[in-house]
């Protein structure tokens, strides 16, 4: 199972892209910025979304999309922009037979750190921890974008194989234990 | 020079398809309103607005997409939801080839009834009167839909030959003298 995870914006769109294997621990394929500064119109940010995100599905194959579910933000310029960026990278996922499932802030948040409302440095430095990737200092939308796919992939563990208790949930996730 | 207008909305989104043709009336092609009420997630929705609107796009090949620039409300769910349908309607014009312009709520109204915080019944009454429909009671998405692509094709006339008097302004624009 590959999956997708992305953090939608106008001008940063951060993205990650993960393996689940069974038995083995969860593997980064690729992450990166959508840099969409330079670009100074609606439809032309869009079009890079979508065009980055589909060249980027079309070259790994990632089975589901995973993003976030809302803005609790009170800008509501900021809200319909990052409407604009988030529609524009569910089309690419729908219109290349992704499944989409949405997750919001604190879930991502709590899923990884366990904390719902933890700081993008705690966020970043669980991202690392399960990657295996301690070294990298992931930029802050694509440290996000990864979070997004872990907290999917999760939820698909959890819902396959709820575990019974600690021993349980020590060998079903072994990446997640912070050696 | 045929115009698609749209009225982005995540549970109505209306289109209208206009020709312009030098010397005759502005005519309309199509109109309509995308039903989405039924549809109960965001990547379905988004999916209809760009299926049905590339249809249309492959069906009356318009020149160029005409669509809302900003929302003003105060609600940051309604802009969110605004912004992704938006994202949508924008995509599926420029993965076609459109090009896109864009203006505020305001800018239509006045452009189709001269006063920018028209009601819209006002505006109905406009677009039925450009259109040459007075019989013909259109839903609001699909009058404002309409009025957005009569506010573009206002704003290219303009450009293009802009009058220098009330006689030009009437022999240039027949279609609004309300008989």
């Amino acid at each position: 199972m590959i999956i997708l995870g992305v953090d939608p914006g106008t001008i940063h769109c951060g993205y990650g892209i993960i393996k689940l294997q069974t038995g083995k621990p969860v593997e980064r394929i690729a992450s990166g910025v959508i840099q969409l500064q330079k670009l100074d119109n609606i439809p032309d940010k869009l079009a890079k979304i979508y065009e980055s995100l589909t060249a980027m599905i079309k070259s790994h194959k990632p089975d589901e999309l995973s993003i976030e579910t809302a803005f609790y933000g009170k800008n509501v310029q900021s809200a319909l922009k990052i409407g604009l960026a988030r529609g524009a990278a569910i089309l690419a996922a729908t219109n290349n037979g992704l499944q989409v499932s949405e997750y919001s802030p604190r879930e991502i948040k709590k899923s990884v750190t366990g904390n719902g409302a933890a700081a993008k440095e705690q966020v970043l430095y669980m991202v690392q921890t399960i990657l295996n990737e301690k070294k990298t200092k992931f930029p802050a939308d694509e440290s996000d974008a990864l979070a997004t796919a872990l907290c999917h992939s999760f939820r698909l563990n959890s819902s396959n194989t709820k575990p019974k208790n600690w021993k349980d949930f020590i060998n079903n996730y072994p990446e997640r234990i912070i050696g």
